[in-house]
């Protein structure tokens, strides 16, 4: 086993919902990362959708209050069975208190990697080795946090201005990342990169947390082993409220996921 | 009233839903168009969420069965009601049969209006009169399905290849768009014109009904009365998905909507 696996453990209930654990090693302050409760919701409907139907094609999800370490409890609910694919409604709660509420398209992503009509290339990007990863922030600069801790995450050098005071006003960032223990991406760690970057909106100059009003992820390939090349960009902030566009493409420079959420932004 | 108030017509029953009536004349073949359906749950959501909270911010849709003309009821159910915005999931029924479960963040835009901190500008178009609209197609080439006569829609003339069998091969459409009996746009006829274009596949060669699999949108600011401004694209087309994105700016330039779909493409 690893970190990622352990967090997304399921216990099936004789109710047909599943009881699984979040844990402050995936959250940021007391609130558990969005992406992994997104990729709680699409584990379980890959469970109880379609034989075969084992990866998660799209995910929209709603949040509505933190999630908290401790108990927790996913309850998926199959709306439509079809030939390709299944559409699942998954709610996540805590102490009967709404966390998620996510719809779920899986279906097999095999099915859907060829032929390739358009895709467009992984971005221009230093080589992991030139990038800048927490790691080379000062000493006793590094939040505590226990989300820092999961992934290893290093940012084109030409992408860290806001770190420093100095937002670049592209509204882009662009980077590497892989799980910290060295797990290679499978589809549903792939939904979960599409919320671990830093607020894009920080390139703006905006600061502090940004809370996601909705988010919609779609898996479109099994990822390669290795690291997960991640673009994230905005181009319209008025009132408060940004969009944030996420690709992933993976080690051989297939597209593997795109996503976008509508996020509030503080400056 | 007018086509468009007439199709989203809500009459409130004593359960807390309501009943609306689906009409072959926002069809094509006998499904009614999903942006009609969008905007049926927008407007239950706006209804039922806190006071003020009356504009659609984001609604996420997952399409179970086509809607079909006759009776319908539309269920609402609040999940959250923030300062700032309500969450509302939102079912569309057709005799027990569910067509749409939809996910719908509400507010009031006039919040979200300023400061515009990034935006990009509406593209080079060409003027609505040297547009190419169906009234142009040789007589009797028009299909006769409702649909197409409850929008006035206009194509640039750079992209039209795909209807005289020459896709460009760009994966992009760009026009002008108005209700037909010319209302003027609104949140939730914006949210409805996001799904009212010709499926971007076509300029990949996409021939045929293009089933949506998800499709998000948000609506970016109430828009100023007129034409609006379409442009969707896809960049990804593999094992017959795509993803089709759409903006649209209102006459006076200001982006009001953005949306994506992931959808099928026969060819």
């Amino acid at each position: 086993m690893n970190e990622f696996d352990d967090a997304l453990a399921l216990d099936p209930l004789q109710d047909g919902t599943f009881a699984a654990t979040l844990t402050d090693d995936w959250a940021i302050g007391h609130a558990v990362n969005g992406g992994v409760l997104m990729a709680l919701c699409a584990k379980a409907a890959g469970v109880v959708g379609k034989a075969g139907h084992d990866h998660p094609l799209s995910l929209s999800a709603v949040f509505l209050s933190p999630g908290l370490d401790g108990s927790s409890r996913v309850a998926p609910m199959v709306l439509r069975e079809g030939k390709r694919m299944s559409t699942v409604s998954v709610d996540l709660v805590q102490h009967g208190e709404l966390r998620v509420r996510s719809l779920v398209t899986t279906g097999h992503l095999d099915d859907h990697a060829e032929p390739v009509r358009a895709m467009p290339p992984a971005p221009r990007i230093a080589p992991v080795e030139k990038c800048v990863s927490m790691a080379d922030a000062p000493e006793g600069s590094v939040p505590e946090d226990g989300f820092f801790h999961r992934y290893d995450l290093r940012l084109d050098p030409d992408h860290v201005g806001w770190a420093v005071g100095a937002p670049s006003g592209r509204g882009e960032l662009l980077g590497w990342i892989r799980l910290a223990d060295g797990r290679d991406p499978d589809p549903l760690s792939v939904l979960a990169a599409m919320d671990a970057f830093p607020p894009v909106a920080f390139d703006h100059g905006a600061r502090g947390w940004v809370p996601t009003v909705e988010f919609t992820g779609y898996v479109r390939g099994v990822p390669a082993p290795g690291w997960l090349c991640v673009r994230t960009q905005t181009t319209t902030l008025t009132g408060g409220l940004h969009e944030e566009d996420c690709q992933v493409w993976d080690s051989t420079g297939r597209l593997v996921g795109q996503s976008r959420q509508l996020a509030s932004a503080r400056f």
